[in-house]
């Protein structure tokens, strides 16, 4: 079912299919979302509304495109008080790691010379929208941690937009929760694409985050020129890094199970997913493997497993603890888990990476859900260049300079010289008249 | 020439071509840019010496894509001693500005319950290139500044793509004191697509920072799918807000002068470029009408200056400092002035603006060349939701969690009822198999 693979002796077409993995090649869809961009752009709700009867809900009409209070209370209504309860403390548990987030983002100012003051503060993006991904299950969770982080930066307007397909009770729960006021049934390019560009219902917003399908990654693409996105996401990975080291008390065959399990949790999410696991033990990767022969057996999502593990998956045996850091900075994992002896030593080493679990009681699944740490991060290699979306990803810097005319007097040399090289007098002479009359002002 | 308006009688039309100035609207270029791209893609560094050729010099070969040791020699033994000088003082006060943002990236950790530990770390993003525009003259400045940004954030390769036309030894000479070492002479979208996608002369990036024409920026928006980039950067832009006060020691003729000469400094750029007063004095508004006049028959660049105040510019009189205020918040200025009594006051009260400018000494000019803040800035209104290029342009977070037995006891009963929610049971499968046998472990 699986493979296994020496690292030193795979050959390079499984190396290279293995790394590239379902890259978020946008040009099999991108003619398709341009239609519905520009459809969005000249049409407005009315294209809205059509897309959605058309591959959403063949009942869906306007009013259904803003949900209601009634719609709220209905949601409340018909859901279970557990499900309510365990909303409510994945919420508190995020706002946990968001508001400790939000405490780093710190302004600050210093007198670099005598006269010049230079700073920085930060301040919300102004208008976010959140895009919140509907399948047959809602998906309360997505909502609920970029609610949170857009909330703890401080956003003043927040819109969000899911499936119109079904109810969707926890979706408008966890929303509701978390304090969002502005939902839209709209999802796909066309929900990106109203967000970045306005309809007569939805107002245009200033950034987009949230994960979706291919059509939603290459809208979030294709709509840059007017909107800042998180980042394009693409299908779930798994890297997991494990040792046959026994000190931390779990034998081969517990540490096999672990991992089996894991690497499963995270290929049943699609058949593009990636489930990787490195160890230098032979041993380990047999029993791996044996182990997700298994527990496969007892899943109900079997379809996508099998795809996603025959495609995308491996279990690779590194010579050393030294090319298993190597690949996983190449490979920039979006998550990865550290099943070794001394897992924070092995964090130091890693540049390349969405979110790493640390432990052997720490599986991606519990992150996805209850930790509280963001689990909307970059995919497909995106972690060599792109964080995890958080306080941050909602907030942005204000640079400042405060001189004074010794400042200025320190400094107007370098304008002079510099300002001839590139040939902008109006540069220069903006310098030069202030020191015209000699006379003292105070700031 | 430029044209004073009341705010609250402002026609609509003047309003919104005021505000909306000359957006980032890549349709024109967009087709174009997608041939270019396509044919780097697939023909690598034939095309970039082809489209070289043809668009910057008819003479350039193959040889002079990658500049060489001798050529940095060439660009050192043929410039001045003065320009050398004021080169490497912008690097110094460009590094303590840069340095100082690097002490605020801090990794933390925090245990938010029991056996739950949460924390990010930060990474350099490992491979950047650093897009340097050329025009009649060489821009040392934003190579400099691009590369003490890179190289404050640790990227282990840093690539500089300069312009193919002329000398430019005061670029060269930027680069080499920043310790760049890797450096191309290729420009506009061809140079884009080369860093996004690599040729077999330059390697791949992950990561893309500097400013260019709307073809560069179209590039740098269309590679999004492959590459990340810093921002879109279009034509420069300045709002000024100064008020009639005198209790600063500065007289209405001085300010009058102070803010036509920062005005026309940033419309000296190019005929798109915008400038544009905000006061509550109607005679302030007068005085720098009438030295914008005076002082424009000075410069060189005339036409450009000439086109970029009759379209994108104008004086602004607020009723009042909140209306001014809203404005630059909406506008979203690239650079902001700020010449009132207590500039310190108004800057808590803007939240959208690339860089702030504080005090009658600290025209743009002086944050260009020689303050050391950084000058590749959000323009088009993207300071709504954009950073200007820092340290933190090349840095990315590491999300990690490190959770032992309790804390993954306490945890369980969420993630089993939200996974049975999203209908994702290996996931809920990976937590409950971690007690299926009761023994403690240690880690």
């Amino acid at each position: 079912m699986i493979n296994i693979y020496e690292l030193n002796k795979i050959s390079k077409p499984a190396l290279d299919r293995i790394k590239n993995r379902s890259q978020n090649d946008i040009d099999k869809v991108k003619s398709k979302v341009e239609e519905i961009i520009t459809s969005i752009r000249t049409k407005g709700d009315s294209a809205l509304v059509q897309f959605t009867k058309e591959w959403d809900d063949p009942e869906f009409s306007f009013p259904r495109l803003t949900v209601t209070k009634a719609d709220i209370r209905e949601a409340y209504n018909n859901t279970g008080k557990e499900i309510i309860e365990k909303v409510k403390e994945q919420i508190s548990l995020a706002r946990t790691f968001h508001e400790t987030q939000r405490q780093q983002i710190r302004d600050w100012e210093k007198e670099t010379e005598r006269g010049i003051i230079v700073g920085e503060k930060w301040t919300a993006v102004d208008k976010v929208g959140l895009y919140v991904p509907g399948g047959k299950n809602p998906f309360p969770t997505v909502q609920q941690i970029l609610a949170v982080a857009a909330k703890t930066a401080g956003c003043n307007r927040i819109i969000s937009c899911i499936s119109p397909k079904g109810k969707n009770y926890e979706v408008l729960i966890a929303a509701n929760e978390c304090g969002i006021e502005e939902i839209y049934r709209v999802s796909g390019a066309q929900a990106i694409a109203a967000m970045a560009y306005g309809t007569e219902t939805i107002s245009a917003v200033d950034l987009i985050a949230g994960p979706g399908n291919p059509y939603v990654t290459a809208a979030k693409i294709l709509c840059q020129a007017k909107v800042a996105i998180d980042m394009p996401a693409g299908p779930s990975e798994i890297v997991i890094l494990a040792d046959a080291s026994t000190s931390s008390g779990f034998d081969l065959n517990t540490k096999a199970k672990y991992c089996a399990a894991d690497l499963l949790a995270q290929v049943e999410h699609g058949p593009d997913s990636a489930g990787i696991v490195l160890t230098d033990s032979k041993d380990l990767a047999q029993l791996i493997k044996s182990e997700i022969e298994k527990q496969f057996q007892r899943l109900s999502r079997q379809n996508y497993v099998k795809a996603a593990i025959s495609t995308y998956s491996a279990i690779l045996i590194a010579p050393s603890l030294t090319e298993s850091i190597d690949f996983i900075n190449d490979y920039a994992p979006e998550h990865l888990e550290i099943l070794t002896e001394n897992p924070k030593t092995i964090l130091k080493l890693i540049n390349n990476a969405g979110s790493v679990f640390l432990g052997h009681y720490n599986p991606v699944a519990v992150g996805d859900y209850a930790t509280g740490i963001n689990h909307c991060l970059p995919t497909c290699g995106w972690a060599r260049r792109s964080s995890p979306v958080g306080t941050w990803t909602f907030m942005k810097r204000v640079q400042y300079s405060h001189i004074n005319q010794s400042g200025l007097n320190r400094l107007q040399p370098i304008v002079k010289t510099i300002s001839q090289v590139e040939g902008l007098d109006a540069h220069q002479r903006s310098v030069d008249l202030r020191f015209e009359k000699e006379k003292v002002h105070v700031s």
